[in-house]
């Protein structure tokens, strides 16, 4: 069986905590690995402290020139990468593929935003007082960053922690999710090939009570966590002093308007609400259709997901595959069931067979429901119809959460209607809510989150300014 | 009669050359002014190319504070610049009045933007030969600026160069439209009682041959000049080693598609195509309508063009009134009756009385007519039929001009379309190409100029980038 | 006697706690005023929840306009603000004048700033997979603000959160310094006469208990709080899911190397050092001198802090008085007195006199004394020469502080060594930390506190990006 | 030997002109190539035309792979590409190589910049005329680019101008300069290898009459000229109405100061005023040296110059050898000695042979001298003693020209002196006027052009605002 240890200080380490990662959707063991240990975080902490001037001080181009080199080697090893992802998240291969290209493309921007901090320059002669000045505005990297990532998006949703820190000059110890820490520990393998200074990037399994160290201890500088809203903003309140990016989950609403093109509202809403079993953040969990179109779209969505093709993620046509564990599955169960008790029709799927729980739509479902209150992280979609575009509106807006939504439409005052009015970190127009390229900001708002990650986002709270308020020499 | 002396290196003069200004509606004269001479000429520009130091020099917060006083000065004498404006220049007084107004925000934009120049900070290390580099740029003004402005909007397009040019560090000299000098000569006795220093600002009406002298003295740096196609291209030729900012006219198209606000749509385009007789670079000429709502459209525009109310410029209820001279009445006269005669359908208007041309709509114009191919800058607008948006598209793009475009349209992807493949400056949705506000980037393409006003950017143009390497002393 | 009642929700109002304010330098009451009870609270709460989608929504002409008037009115009033601090605060007239025109500023800064929010546009086709798509990020306020402001500005501190906030669309609920309420209710007779939505601005006096809401209260989106670091980092831990923003102080250094102007470190060292008592965040408490230059330097030091005027604050000559109360007097004594038993010389100064502290020079004070380690917040100033640069500039980072830092130097290496190493917000080339100018980036790291202020950056903190990520229609 | 053909319109091509290209060192043939006739002009313009609207709607991504393609190939062939440019251009290898890294790195920037054109969004609302309003700024490609570039950097010059354009998507014909077209030839086999459309770049080394055709030909929007003062200023006025940018020469000063590091400044002045021959635009041809340090640094940079080792520009140790023709080499002789004959004295050097121009050094060169007044692009420095640092500035100053100026010191207040007074594009601190960087904003001011090069300034000027004015739909 392949091993996985843990890179820690810029070494490889086994700890005495050995864990097997297995594959969710046939339990067979994936690869060996270890947690890491209060020793290995403390050399990984202390590391890290070290390498935090050298890091700073490195020219741009050479903290661009290794996150060119690692995007370029993940490109090379996709093949290998996906495959690992797939098979420790089970994440159909042609997903797995597509986060592998995404990582690198998370890295290839990160080389080239490297050498494009923000730094500004400015007159202060704006009154009497200031006459003859002038300021220069640098961002200094803050210090060392913990990470945590979770387990949906194994090798990206960690690249938009290691690639902007990197970037950004700051040090980075990064917990992945105890379930799938196998790609993190394989892109240790590219960083430990590199000339980053040892310990500045650190990947390390932990359990929950290490791992919680790296949101106490005052060595780091900032927190940034992805993952869900209860532990993100209990960690909020434990950080200290240091700066917190919660990037969390939430019940993403989209909105059908009739003058959308609906076979291609259809067939996104099919990906927005079934891609990767519906275990990710901003899934399209709750549709709000137009009445005039509301059936034929329901028959439509409906056709489409049965037609779902069930197997291995492993292989390359399958659509649709276990969820992470058994117990999140049997919680999709409940609450569809639930639902159903409350008067929420089962249009299709419904049930579950240990990890694989079928894709399900419903109708009919409400506040009230947990399938519509809180955020599902599995392959539910539950259909609105709405009367006018306002309540549409309202409908997505009423939720404890707001990451994005879609807004299908071609009239230019629905489109920015929804605009200025959903309370979400992005609005895609004609496309669903799991739209997300590695460059544009992105981020909740409410119990959503906190803070943008989106690689130049990112940095910008993993930088601090500091002013020169300098004689300008006129 | 009042009296209005020349402006020159911060002194009023009279000169040999008096001229009487009088109002085109009824040809009374409305006051005394004087031509500049060379005498005068070299006067100013040697002025301004002492003062260039001063002025480039003065802290941001006393420019700011002279472009702050400024505006404020002309709120406060708005309705004097409104009659002013009525008379000299035979408009409206709405329309004198709401060009007293913008001119006054003109200037505030400045005096913000004075404080607010381009500047730049930025790393340099991108390879190993920069290694440790940072630059800094600063934008530095470019030297005397030569601004020459056209009749039409005789204080606010005068603005558009003085405003940016004072905020910008550049001294100015500024020849007014012969027929329309008063209100910049008024506004001169403004800046006077400020702490600009003299020869920052001179405003000299001149014959074309000594004005010509703006375009060929080597001691101006930059040329903006307002006005007609022939003279600004050739100008571009004579202008040696100077900048040169164009803003010529065109004979823009508006959009009207279906899905527009029909009622809101024939308003606007009654003001676009009429508004101070169409004497406007952005007078809404050209109107292409969809088929399907064409003969409603052309009905309700029809019956407004009708409602018009006629008489002196100085009423407060008066909506048209005389063109700026009988000879521009009477080449507009010609223009119609060529393109009747060719197969124009005239709809409403078509007849002349002395400086005065009826509101004019013609159906069947085309290419090949004056009224379709030129710049018609008079009281006439042409109506098309259009069966689907890209025709449209074509037909606004069947021109030698491209300043601004209006398109009255609720649907995203043809708004989208016309911002894409509009060859203008300023697309203009759901208004006519008549909209302007004075800090948006305002200038066309192809025959219609080069360069952009709009208080910053018309400032960038004024200033010359100059970095400063140094090594970031890390 | 002069009443000042609580603005709550757009109204003035009494409450059953009533408070005489008075003046720190005699104990002659100044005004009577009242502090805000649960049901004032509640009230200036809900109103600001009201009140903000209609500030929101507000066109930013109107928002502008608003400030700038409340700008003009400061200044017309500035003699009545001015005396109103001096007796509330025991701030000399000359200081106290000099607030007054800098909240001015500041909200005339603001009413330029809420033209210009932060808004993006940007391809993001980076990728096939957003081929055709753009962003648009556009900035909305997060909601309401609380805000909690010091004694010692008690004007512009507490206006670097309102205007801010009313400029980016957020409602504010301010909570002045208890000892000095006045000037902030006299501001808000100023925004009573505005348009300001009512609610969207409250200044509400109250006692801790009470005032603590501010920091709970879910319906604040964002707190905002300038005072200790004590008090700010305990407040971070309860402040909820709400953004936090901390201006705390400071124990900052300056350095003098000996190719600076000797005369004028001196000078700006003596306004650093006492003016208004010591009693500023960015209080030059620390002064490291080469030691070529540190007798000299010392000498001319002490002769200056000997000549400092002293008298009632009211007096135009004034330049040192009273501190804020007895008891920081009586902690300033304590702390110079442990320091002298410790081995710190007192080269001047070192006597109290109720709620007057002499200002006071020390040498040899060091690590482990109050007076070095912590905020003295007072008119002491240490000395300590240096040998090499560097040396120098550890000796400015041996703080758990970082606020600002003087350098005066000629020599560019130095400069930017500083510039890069020195652990601060603000590097002052030329100046003692004390310079601000208001719309420059301003705060501190370490323990000085989080984000920054400056208009535009306490706006940006206010603000939150959405993006709408649309096709481009090409 | 090899050949190179002509690339027009994606297509290889000979035509009837051949040309045999030699080494200047030894007069030997490097390659065959063929200068284009009318009618591949013509082909080229026509592909240009047609490729235009293919370019400009180009995502972003694929011309961002071009050019990063582009980028790769140029560093995989380095050795051929240097070995090509020493031999055609008789540039030293070492130069050779350095200027084709530079060439790879341009690409790369722009491979970078294709994705961040400059986009603006921003609120219009600044008056109540304008409210509802927002403008988006778009910036489209202008059209096709006509490009000319000089002998001495055969491949960067050229990068400098292709690489931008193609970024920008405007299709570019590049003439490259008669004496050295292979560089550009050999990067135009590459090119051929992308996706580029044909027509995107074509490269036609022509005759002065068809290549004039470049700057008359309509239907080129752009004109990027790189070469002399005098082509350059006569090309602005036969270019009708398209846009120009000139990047020409100067005699650019470097000051001395006495806080300077001298053995560095020697070193680097070295560099400056004899690498390549001095045939460089930024060639540090003039240099003022405090009066305290002029003898020292006199004696220190003729023994340098006197150590430069002669030989071949193939060979890897070479560090000067013949200039471009034996025409260049007598002009420069002449001039030396014209100098000489009114007072001038040469320290070093002042011989020729053939094409060769020892490496000359001059004190008490002066106004009124070709070799004090001109550029002389070819190895001669004139060394110029100064008393006060504002004398040396103006020094600088006294030229027609203003490109970049050096300045070694280490005081804050020279530094800053120099960088608000030197009348250039670029003032490089510690270092000579040669410093380039190829991000960086590069032009000159007075005669020596106008326009930035620097990938992303280049492409401004590439680029046309269009804005979309639209209601924000709140």
């Amino acid at each position: 069986m392949e091993t996985f240890r843990i890179f820690a200080g810029g070494e490889f380490y086994k700890s005495s905590r050995e864990i097997i990662v297995s594959n969710p959707y046939n339990n067979r063991p994936v690869a060996r690995a270890w947690q890491a240990d209060d020793k290995l975080f403390e050399l990984a902490a202390g590391k890290a402290v070290e390498a935090f001037p050298v890091l700073r001080d490195m020219p741009a181009y050479e903290r661009s020139e290794i996150l060119g080199f690692i995007s370029r080697e993940i490109l090379k090893k996709e093949k290998t990468f996906a495959r690992l992802i797939a098979r420790e998240a089970a994440k159909p291969l042609r997903y797995a593929l597509a986060e592998t290209r995404r990582a690198a493309q998370t890295f290839l921007v990160a080389a080239e935003e490297a050498k494009r901090p923000p730094m500004e320059y400015m007159r202060l002669d704006w009154n009497a007082g200031a006459r003859g000045r002038e300021g220069l505005v640098k961002y200094f990297p803050v210090g060392p960053v913990a990470g945590i990532s979770p387990f949906n998006f194994p090798l990206n949703l960690a690249a938009h922690k290691i690639a902007p820190a990197i970037a950004a000059g700051c040090p980075i110890v990064l917990k992945p999710a105890s379930s799938t820490p196998l790609a993190t520990l394989a892109l240790a393998q590219i960083v430990a090939e590199t000339d980053l200074p040892k310990g500045a990037f650190s990947v390390l399994p932990m359990d929950r009570k290490t791992g919680n160290r790296l949101v106490t201890d005052p060595r780091f500088k900032l927190l940034t966590f992805t993952g869900s809203p209860e532990v993100g903003w209990s960690m909020k309140e434990k950080a200290g002093k240091k700066k917190v990016v919660l990037e969390l989950g939430g019940n993403a609403g989209t909105i059908v308007a009739p003058s959308a093109d609906l076979e291609h509202a259809v067939k996104r809403c099919l990906v927005g609400g079934f891609a990767y079993q519906g275990q990710i953040c901003i899934h399209a969990q709750r549709i709000f259709v137009h009445q005039d179109i509301f059936d034929t779209f329901q028959d439509k969505l409906v056709a489409g997901a049965k037609k779902l093709k069930y197997g291995s993620p492993e292989k390359d046509d399958t659509e649709i595959t276990a969820m992470i564990d058994e117990d999140n599955a049997s919680r999709v169960e409940e609450w569809v069931n639930e639902a159903a008790l409350s008067g929420a029709r089962i249009l299709c799927g419904g049930h579950r067979k240990k990890a694989f729980y079928e894709p399900t739509i419903l109708a009919n479902a409400g506040p009230g429901m947990k399938i519509y209150d809180n955020e599902v992280f599995g392959p539910v979609v539950t259909l609105h119809p709405y009367k006018d575009f306002e309540m549409a509106v309202k409908g997505v807006n009423d939720s404890r959460y707001g990451l994005q939504a879609g807004v299908f439409t071609n009239f230019v005052d629905e489109m920015d209607y929804a605009f200025n009015h959903l309370e979400v970190g992005g609005v895609i127009h004609n496309d669903v809510p799991v739209f997300r390229t590695d460059h544009m900001p992105y981020g909740g708002v409410k119990d959503s989150g906190m803070g943008r990650e989106g690689v130049r986002y990112a940095m910008h709270d993993m930088l601090e300014p500091r002013i020169l308020v300098k004689s300008n020499g006129a």
